[in-house]
């Protein structure tokens, strides 16, 4: 077994999403999609209140009516926990309790650890206003807090499985390199961006702006080191000598405009 | 001076956000929200197409009212971000342009290092629907994508806010250390920065470089992203002006050579 076997496709499994008691049906629309926008599908819920399905919740769902429709329904939170190894317990603050409070990172890296494992897992969610009961907590194996800011720390349903959701895919995304983002243009070899800094200093002669000698060279290296540093493309380089011959050769000063 | 005087509090500054052409009042109001959950309360608008002031942001702003009645509002992009000095675009998709593409994580990380330097930054979000126009996003100096499940990629406005602001708020947790690699030199604002963009390319429309009308979007949009990848400090966009403005008036095309 190759070493790519054994990492799960990142979109698809995963925790399930568990919330307890949710009120409004928009709510857990909006659930629905958050945990699809990064690649959860298996929403439970215990006792919504509105009963299911549930209109406002499938009308929230556009695009994850799939999430929504497949939801499972129980009737307390033992019943809905039954078959997972491993839960996590959102909540506001931390609660005095006996139990691991992580941060939504460290969460997510415990879960992915664990899913990876083979293991089933799952992360609950509070209703809206009242959030996880300490008896809810209790059935947990540890306890999330998201550590938003202290004077505004009510972050809605949506939100937190959102932020929850988030960190199960950053957990397992390939370390991040930043790109370069030039696509598929190569980068300047050394010998074109002298090319340019030559042809850029010897019309910056002519012109009279390189015209004193003695601070030619203090100003040469400034140039080289400001157009040094935004990495140029080979076709760059050919742009911005473009740039030069036409200025230098067609350049009006817009005092005597006219072409 | 001890080294707690050099760090900044957590839960106050921060990045500007910036809605470009923001539709929904109360998608104004939900990144409101969504802003100051993590600590963040300067909110810029551009062109918010139901006018402003706005119930219905207001309205969804529960709680960060303070933060959407202080938004200041623009005509325009340029103006929005004239006074900051280095802005990420969020867009959905990497754009082919030659800017760095950072993930969330690294562009948070990126906006703290140069914010704990001193820096004025901000963060760019697209208009509901249609996003970041491909001028919008060639004024900014990188792109963040956001890494969402490829089969259900729309977040909205308010969850891209809130996961920006997450990020913000989770790259302050480590002590930064800021670093700018240019010295003591200031870098340019952006009003600096367009200045010299406009005058550019007013030089090469009167030279004909840019003669050709419909070439001209894409041409520059290029050069716009290569000058805002070197960072310019403010002197060097000086210094590029002058050289702009020696090459026009003085420069002599060497067949011609003498004087």
């Amino acid at each position: 077994m190759t070493e790519t076997d054994t990492q799960p496709d990142p979109w698809t499994g995963g925790p399930a999403v568990i919330l307890v008691r949710p009120q409004m049906g928009e709510n857990i629309g909006a659930a629905a999609r958050a945990m699809f926008n990064f690649g959860l599908t298996e929403l439970r819920l215990t006792a919504p209140r509105d009963g299911w399905p549930n209109e406002a919740a499938l009308a929230m769902a556009a695009g994850a009516e799939d999430v929504a429709r497949a939801a499972e329904v129980f009737d307390d939170l033992p019943g809905a926990i039954a078959d997972l190894s491993y839960v996590v317990a959102t909540t506001a603050r931390g609660r005095d309790m006996a139990k691991p409070v992580f941060s939504p990172s460290d969460a997510a890296r415990e879960l992915r650890r664990r899913h990876a494992s083979g293991e089933k897992v799952g992360m609950l969610f509070g209703a809206e206003r009242s959030g996880l009961s300490n008896d809810d907590v209790a059935l947990a194996d540890a306890v999330v807090t998201i550590p938003a800011n202290p004077a505004y720390s009510s972050l809605n349903l949506g939100q937190a499985v959102l932020l929850l959701s988030y960190e199960w895919m950053r957990s397992g995304a390939a370390p991040e390199l930043p790109q370069t983002g030039r696509g598929e243009a190569a980068p300047a070899i050394k010998a074109e961006l002298v090319g340019l800094f030559e042809h850029l200093e010897e019309a910056l002669v002519r012109s009279g702006f390189l015209g004193i000698k003695e601070k030619r060279p203090a100003m040469v290296r400034n140039l080289r080191a400001m157009l040094g540093r935004a990495e140029l493309t080979d076709q760059e380089v050919r742009t911005l000598r473009g740039i030069i011959v036409s200025l230098e050769r067609y350049g009006k000063p817009p005092e005597t405009e006219g072409k």
